[in-house]
C-alpha cells in the first residue's frame, strides 16, 4: 500500500521539512505532489533524487490524492482542506483552522494516538508549543495526575516561517552596522532602521511578548494572545482534561529555531524531582538531562526529534507537590513537521487513511 | 552638605552608570573617587566637565571618605567594605555579599525606605532581577496580599557587564559570517568558532536557564542557580514577608539591555486586571501600560528609569485571585546603579550617611 501525498505550502519552512521527512522515514509514497501559491509555479522540489515540479493550490490539484499534510496557513486549510476531503482525501492539517472542532481529533503521536480513529477526514496537528509540553505534560499526569500548570514561553523566530528568519537576520545586520561598533553605543539601538513586517516590533535584541493576535473576547480570555490561547485550550483538548487549570504567557525571542518552555505543574499528589525525572526517561520522546544541574539549550538541541527536558526542581512556591521544569524542542520538528508525518504514519498503520464519504467537515 | 564619594568598580558597566546619575541627579558630591583595580590606573573618569584620575581600591582609599558606591563584585566588596567601614565611611554595596545579612537593610527606593534607618555602614542593593519587581509586589501586597508568585526571567546580557555585551557582539558577528548568509543553513549554526567565557554556553541566537552558579544545598533549593534563590530570598527580605511561597527560573537571553519577567502572582482576595492597572499607575517609579493589549519591550524602554508593567490579566489557571504581568526594566538602572543612588539620596536626606562607629558589620 503506497499513497498519493499531496504537501500544502510545500515550499514553506514547514512544507520542506514535511518533505524531507517523509523521504527519510521512509513513509509509502506513491506520488508526491508539492502544492504551493501560484507565486512558487516553476520551482520544483527534490524527492527521493528527482525534481518534482510545484503545482498551484487549487481544489482540483486534490483529486487522485490519498494523504494531504496542509501547512500553508488557516485560511487556506479553510479553504481548500474540504476541498481535498470531498474528493476523498485524509488530511493531516498543521494549521490552527481545525483544531478545536469537536469533530476534528488534535492529535500528539505517542500522546493520544487513540484520537486518531474518530476522524472524519482531517486530523489536526496542535501549535507548536503545545506539542513539545504534551508527552511531558501526559507523562506526568499518568503518573500523579496535574492541578495547575503555568507557562512561559520563550519561541524561536522560525516558528513565523522563513520570514521570521529573514527578519531577526536583517535586524541583526542593521544594528550591528549602525550601533555595535563600539559597547558603550549599545544602549541606543536606534529603532530608525527597522521595518519590522513579521514581528511587531523590532525582534533584534528585543523580546515581543504578542504573538499571533490578542483576544478580544468579552471574557477572561481579554487580553490574552492567540498563541497564549491555542497553548491552553489545544493543552485541554489533547490531555481530555476540559477544565484543567492552566495559564501560558507568549513571548518571541531572538533565536532561530528551538522553543523553550520555562513551566510549573502543581501535581495531585507529591512526586521528587528524582522520581519525575524517572517519569519522564520511560516517557517515549523525551530525552531528560544527566543531572539536576545540566541542562538543553535551543541552540544545541535544533535540527534533532525529541522533546528535551531538564532543570527539574521543587517548585519552592509549593514544596509538597510542586514542580518546575525547562522544557526545549525543535519548533520545526516534534512542533510541526515531525509530528504532522508520525500522525500520517500512525493512520496508515491503524488503517485509518481511507476516503472518509460524506464527511460532517466539508462544509465546516 | 556635602560628601566625598568614593565608587568602587568604576570603569565598569554599572560604575560608569552610577558616576553618570551622581552628576545628572546633582548629589552633593564635594569629591568623588573612582577606585578600581591597579589595570585600569592610568584611566580618567569624566566628572562635571573634570577628568579625574582613577585610583586603586585599596584599604586606604577609603581615607577621609564618606560614602562608597561599590559595585566591583562579591568578593572585592567582602575583602574592602569592612575596610571602608572602619573609617567611617557609609556603604551602599550593589553586589550579592551583604544582602542577605541580618544587619543588612535590603533596600529598594520607594518600597522599604525606613529599613534604611538601622543600617550599621551598610545598605544593600538588591539584585537587578528583584529590584525591578519589587514596586509592583508591594503596591499588589499592599492591596490585597500576596499569596504565591511564580517568575520566569528573560534576563539582558549586560546582567554580566560590558563582557557579556561583548561577548554576544562576538558570538553574533561569527554566526553572521558563518552560517546566516543563507536561510536554509540557519538551522546548522556551528559551535565550533565559539569559545564562551562569561556564559556557559554560546548565548548568540540561544537561551541558557544558568545565571550564577548551581545550589549544591542539600535541601529543597537544589537544582536552583544562586540567581533564582537571590529572587527568591531578596524579594522575601525586602517585602518583610519570610514565608512567601515564591520561585523563580532565571534565563540569559541575546537581548543587550533591559531585563524582562514573566510573572504570575495568587493573591489574597480578587483583584481584577483594571483594578490592579489602576494599583499600579498610582505607584511611584511604575508605568502601566495604556490598555490590556498593548506591551513594553526591553530594547525600547533601556536607557530610561521606570518599571513598566503590561499585559495584566486574569490567569486562567486561576481565575478568582490570580494575575499575570509582563515586567520590563533597564537592569543597569533601577536594577542596579539608579537604586543605588536613590539609596544614597535617601540616607543624606533621612541624615544616616553619619560614620557608624563600632559597626558589628566590620569584623563580618
Amino acid at each position: 500500500m503506497a499513497y498519493t501525498v499531496a504537501v500544502l505550502g510545500a515550499t514553506g519552512l514547514v512544507g520542506s521539512h514535511l518533505i524531507q521527512l517523509l523521504e527519510s522515514r521512509q513513509f509509502p509514497v506513491k506520488r508526491l505532489k508539492p502544492l504551493a501559491s501560484q507565486r512558487s509555479l516553476g520551482n520544483s522540489i527534490l524527492f527521493q533524487g528527482q525534481p518534482i515540479p510545484v503545482e498551484e493550490a487549487t481544489p482540483e490539484a486534490f483529486e487522485g490524492v490519498d494523504l494531504v499534510l496542509a501547512s500553508a496557513g488557516g485560511s487556506i486549510s479553510a479553504r481548500l482542506v474540504p476541498e481535498a476531503i470531498k474528493r476523498g482525501a485524509v488530511v493531516v492539517d498543521n494549521t490552527s483552522e481545525f483544531r478545536m472542532h469537536p469533530q476534528v481529533p488534535l492529535v500528539v503521536a505517542g500522546v493520544n494516538n487513540a484520537d486518531l480513529d474518530w476522524h472524519q477526514g482531517i486530523v489536526a496537528n496542535p501549535n507548536c508549543s503545545t506539542a513539545q509540553l504534551m508527552p511531558v505534560l501526559k507523562a506526568l499526569h499518568s503518573a500523579v495526575g496535574l492541578k495547575r500548570v503555568i507557562i512561559s514561553t520563550y519561541q524561536s523566530v522560525s516558528g513565523a516561517g522563513k520570514e521570521g528568519l529573514e527578519e531577526l537576520r536583517e535586524g541583526l545586520t542593521v544594528d550591528m552596522n549602525n550601533s555595535l561598533r563600539h559597547a558603550h553605543e549599545l544602549e541606543t539601538l536606534s529603532d530608525q532602521y527597522h521595518s519590522p513586517q513579521v514581528f511587531q516590533r523590532p525582534i533584534a535584541f528585543n523580546l515581543i511578548p504578542h504573538i499571533d493576535v490578542f483576544s478580544e473576547a468579552d471574557d477572561d480570555t481579554y487580553g490574552y494572545t492567540r498563541e497564549e490561547l491555542k497553548l491552553i485550550r489545544e493543552t485541554r483538548k489533547i490531555l481530555d482534561l476540559p477544565e484543567l487549570p492552566i495559564t501560558a504567557t507568549a513571548v518571541r525571542v531572538p533565536v532561530l529555531v528551538g522553543h523553550s518552555e520555562s513551566v510549573t505543574v502543581d501535581l495531585e499528589s507529591p512526586l521528587s524531582p528524582e522520581q519525575a525525572a524517572q517519569v519522564l526517561r520511560n516517557t517515549p520522546d523525551v530525552v531528560v538531562a544527566s543531572s539536576l544541574t545540566d541542562y538543553h539549550t535551543p541552540r544545541e538541541t535544533a535540527g534533532t526529534d525529541p522533546v528535551y527536558v531538564s532543570r527539574i526542581r521543587r517548585d519552592t512556591s509549593n514544596l509538597q507537590t510542586g514542580l518546575n521544569l525547562w522544557v526545549v524542542a525543535d519548533n520545526l520538528r516534534i512542533g510541526a513537521a515531525l509530528n504532522a508525518v508520525r500522525l500520517a504514519e500512525l493512520l496508515h498503520e491503524r488503517g485509518k487513511l481511507a476516503p472518509v464519504t460524506a464527511s460532517a467537515l466539508v462544509t465546516v
